[in-house]
């Protein structure tokens, strides 16, 4: 039988700025406009987090989407909820927290935490009409 | 020129339990929690379904959508809407009701009424937040 | 300055029927046709609580949202998610649980945890396309 | 013939925290808990404004809806969006920049721009599941 | 015991151009821009009914939402789905099809299939940005 | 690092009617159904452009979602939006503008404006539950 796929969605509300801190003011503005304004802007972040895998015979469940909740919760939205990723996130300190890099570094918290045999996927909502899919 | 998919989304609300018979009670309650209480409870299941292969250059479809909403509306929803998945549909006498083994017997269902040149993929939403997709 | 309407939304899962004890069965299958199928069917119902009153100039607040959240989650939630609501819930024992019904029985179950002063009215969703309010 | 509403829908994406800067930090904290972090989180804030009057038999407009979405974007979007609500809106200064209160100040904005013989509603969604009403 | 709201969601695909067909050509252009353009356009209209009063005992219904959803098919979904609004239905031979136009034709074509003691409101999304609401 | 996928999502609303120049009228209808309907009908089109590649470094974006805006707006929007796909859009003179077609013709057009090492898909909704994907 093939693989199938479980999908679980969460949501989380931060602010955030595009900032390269390896650019001048200058280039900054010129890269990110309105979205580095300096006292930062926000969205509600949604992000559903995609498993594949064999279907266990037992359970009928591929991962059991509560314990998915559970583990986005504690590894993704107790560190970016309610928070600016930019002062707050220890991987945003260098890191320009576009939703590409978010995407990223949500995948680099529960690729260890899902089990190997799993592919992982991450697809994050900046806002309805952008959002981003890694890996693609 | 590259294949083409066609989606199409239909819905029906049906009540199930997860429970696996060959396990004990104690067993399903300590897997399943509240989604296995006895007595059912329901969703408003909406199911998308993707046929991909060549465009017809007569008709300028890969398959009729009409065609397909009523191949799933025979099929699929004349057998779960306004069920109980476990008690009334045949599939599930043996089979755990979960959002997995849903879509799997969907896709059985209609895999062999689409053109076996046409690929063939099933979205199934138990809630906004939890959905499952097959074969991944 | 004029009163001011705080909406909070909930979801619970939960199977029921359309019937009415009071009639016989030709009566209730005649009334409500498929949705009075013996083994129940289910929805995914979504419960918009409004609350209207005077703004608090210290909070901001009509109500906190997390207080109108837990409260529903109390008082509505822990009595009807994932459960049957003719066989689980006392108060549809002898009441038919149509949208209608059950957007009074939450308006009632609701209104005297909320301050007198506050309006309430109910917004209940069985599917995307049927939904009910109460009061009108 | 009754009155007609016309409904414009337009987003804005800001950062904001709770905080009465008439309260000390202790009692900021106990109100708005995670919401009044000190480095901000945002919102991706979703305005409906309602416009209530006659038809116009010329138009069979009660406003046009492109001139309602010009004013908002003039008078809301330029001051609101990928801004700080708290340190770049002036009306927030010593405002608390809740769901209710940023629903009164562009109620307030929009006031002397539309026709004083129509009627004027602010609905402000801050999640999907959280959203206020002005005037209830 | 107050009255109780069932609203029923229904959708019909139509082409239509702003026009009216008592002002000049430049007029038209002037009020209506690219909403004017002589080869129609057109939407994914949603319609919204509803209806309010009170409710009957016996079924736990102010209206079947199935009679009700029969009834915008037979009147309303007949006349205008997949038609053009300004060349096909003979309402629009002179009234200009705005959203606002549209909705009060609705509310009339429904008006008196209605039991009188029952309030009626329509409620007519154009797009996801713009809607109308009769009488308001 | 593996490839990233960044989405736009833009809107046009248009007329269309199926029809084939090549058929007959009765092969048309035939075929086509009330989507034949000589007077045309029309849809509020959403259309997803996923652009897919490797990350830049420096920015953090794969290419930046303004840009992407812009570029739909100019190639896809400019041509369709309020527009008689039939009547005003040279591409559809001979073609019929079923939505698998359309999805093509925005495919042929944004594939010379985006840089060729990136991976370009075309998702277009017609309505909520009929949409293609291309390619797929």
């Amino acid at each position: 039988m093939s693989k199938i796929a479980v999908y679980r969605k969460e949501h989380f509300n931060a602010a955030h700025r595009l900032h390269n801190p390896a650019l001048s003011a200058e280039e900054n503005a010129g890269l990110f406009g309105k979205c580095n304004l300096p006292n930062y802007h926000g969205h509600n972040y949604e992000v559903i987090v995609r498993v594949a895998g064999d279907l266990d015979p037992i359970t009928g469940y591929v991962i059991d989407t509560k314990t998915l909740s559970t583990l986005i919760k504690m590894e993704v939205l107790e560190r970016f909820d309610h928070r600016n990723l930019n002062l707050d996130v220890p991987e945003f300190k260098t890191l320009n927290p576009t939703a590409e890099n978010i995407a990223v570094v949500i995948y680099n918290l529960l690729r260890p935490k899902i089990d190997s045999k799993h592919d992982l996927k991450i697809t994050l909502y900046e806002t309805e009409r952008n959002f981003v899919e890694y890996p693609a």
